[in-house]
């Protein structure tokens, strides 16, 4: 076992023994249940195993998924639960094995730190849809058994197989929400072709938005985005969308009928399906990243008279994912952040719910401790 | 203008001349309202132009949409109306520009016999989401402004572009019916990939679902029919199928979740579409070309969690309805038919919605005079 640079970082606890397995202790933030507010405490990791990397986590986003899952919204969550998966750090161990990843390397780490490796999904590179089920960041059952922590938390232990390099010209805080607001709209703008000659329209410009298009742009797609007012449309042109409407304008839905190839989908609110089916030319596609839980309703005709489709996706495969670092940087893209300390977490969580963030929150890990 | 052998066919009127055009008044079957039953009448055709062929009909196949449109429950049709969109004849008379087919021929027509010919869609190769709207073979309305009619009737003028090649091993009778199932059901298996390795499930096993299940099984796919009973099981497994399951019985959804990679929907049935999706694998389509009218509600999970799709087709482009002739005829496919006199189209529209043939009724046009 290494004697490292981030022992010395590790408090108050340091590794100790339990039951007789090495547990590394850390500090995080954590709901102690559905009802309270996140706090301040310490979670467990496990030892530093042969293909394992430990990371110094610098930074780490707040994405909207973290508060329905630490409210036990999607299900009943195990706790106390420290959520977060967009996490930017610095490898500060390595295990034995480990070839991808040397001390010092800035990693990141997104929404899965785990899956089988062996079904047709995780050969596929689609490690997301392993058929054995990935191991998510938080709230995830780990191979021993365990419940896995996330990335609101100092130190984080991870296969090496599942951390990404963050290239040098990407800043670490602008980096970390790209581990799950980036891949979830780069992975379906590439599977659905943008690129030039592609009209994309992107719904709702709030945290996954501005990364579509951003990135739909970058591709080089003719960007369009359906937002509910007009009130961020400066930010969006600055983004690089081409246009920008207001979906509560009713001649929106007229002036853009028939008009795009790909129409993305980032938010959880209630859509009204046909509507946005009828802005497809011929062979598009309206894809969904956000979702709510309701069913929604469509009519098939509207899919058959013109070759629409309705698709769904999920983040992307730790090889699409580290493509898409490489490509925001290569193109200088990043999230828009406000980075804040621990102690406005929860503060942040409701800003989040009312939409009072522009783009996305990044928890300075170092006010932890 | 030739003097060939259909004008000794065609009677009791022959051409004759109306507001200074020339019409070909031709036999045929039609509904002259939509809540009376079809009658033998005659119908005018347009005079054969430079372009257009006039063929002699020989069988017409009965698709569902045929009493859908004449009863005016898709929107209300234009009366006297005659249907059929499922031609199969011979050449009899060319226009004068004419060069893709001779007099003799054997060659059919199918759901449109017109399109804009320089849209996005058309110059694509397909001609059936002509942005201009193509014309349909019945209660359409063509380029001159007349209301088309369709195949239940001794002849048809139509523009060669729009005329298919019937290959020498395929009976007019059996390929009659390819001219809507046929490239019906081969448009999404094709463009969905259905070939060696994929496993396709059809929805239904009646006139689209028995021509899915031959050209699927053709295409090299793993085919599973998933029928309301399974008292058509023997004629699936001996149409192609390799597996054979009933929807009605609970089980089949947990036996077959996740397995497939296309379910192509032939039913206008309002089905479950959560149910469906769950038989999908990751990254799996659900493809409707049967469709009810009303609308039908879906999770946005199911489709986010294991890439899935809904998607929609609506026939097929002319080159690829030659591509299907041409596949069939290799492959020995065509529709199981019924073949009736046209004093029986009312009686055979009653079985249809019953769901009591096997699988498909041609009307023999000799009837009709």
């Amino acid at each position: 076992m290494s004697t490292g640079r981030w022992r010395r970082e590790v408090s108050p606890d340091d590794r100790t023994i339990h039951c007789g397995v090495v547990l590394l202790t850390v500090h995080a933030y954590a709901a102690p249940s559905a009802t309270e507010p996140l706090a301040k405490t310490t979670i467990t990791r496990r030892d530093v195993g042969p293909h394992d990397v430990l990371i110094k986590i610098e930074y780490a986003g707040i994405c909207h998924s973290d508060i329905h899952t630490v409210r036990s919204e999607w299900g009943e969550a195990h706790y106390p639960l420290a959520p977060g998966h967009e996490i930017a750090g610095v490898v500060v161990e390595t295990g034995s094995a480990v070839t991808k990843h040397r001390v010092g390397d800035r990693v990141g780490v997104g929404c899965m730190v785990d899956s089988c490796g062996k079904c047709v999904s995780c050969r596929n590179g689609e490690e997301q849809y392993c058929l054995e089920g990935m191991v998510a960041t938080y709230d995830g059952i780990d191979r021993d058994g365990t419940v896995t922590q996330g990335g609101y938390s100092t130190h984080v232990v991870v296969a090496e197989d599942f951390v990404l390099k963050i290239p040098d010209g990407l800043d670490l805080a602008v980096a970390a929400p790209l581990l799950c607001a980036g891949i979830t709209t780069y992975t379906p703008l590439r599977r659905h072709g943008a690129g030039p000659g592609k009209r994309v329209a992107v719904v709702g410009l709030g945290g996954l938005g501005h990364m579509a298009v951003q990135i739909a742009h970058a591709m080089g797609a003719e960007v369009t985005v359906l937002s509910q007012s007009l009130k961020k449309r400066e930010d969006g042109l600055r983004l690089g969308a081409d246009h920008y409407y207001a979906t509560s304008d009713e001649s929106t839905f007229e002036t853009l009928a028939g008009s795009f190839d790909l129409v993305l989908n980032t938010v959880s609110a209630v859509l009204d399906i046909d509507r946005y089916l009828s802005l497809l030319a011929v062979g598009g596609t309206l894809a969904f990243v956000g979702a709510p839980a309701e069913s929604l309703g469509f009519g098939v005709f509207p899919l058959l008279t013109n070759r629409r489709s309705l698709s769904g996706s999920m983040i992307g495969g730790i090889g699409q994912t580290q493509e898409m670092l490489d490509f925001c940087a290569e193109h200088g893209l990043g999230a828009e952040i406000e980075i804040i300390s621990a102690d406005r977490i929860n503060e942040a969580y409701e800003r989040v719910l009312a939409s009072d963030v522009r783009y996305r929150f990044v928890i300075d890990t170092s006010t932890l401790d």
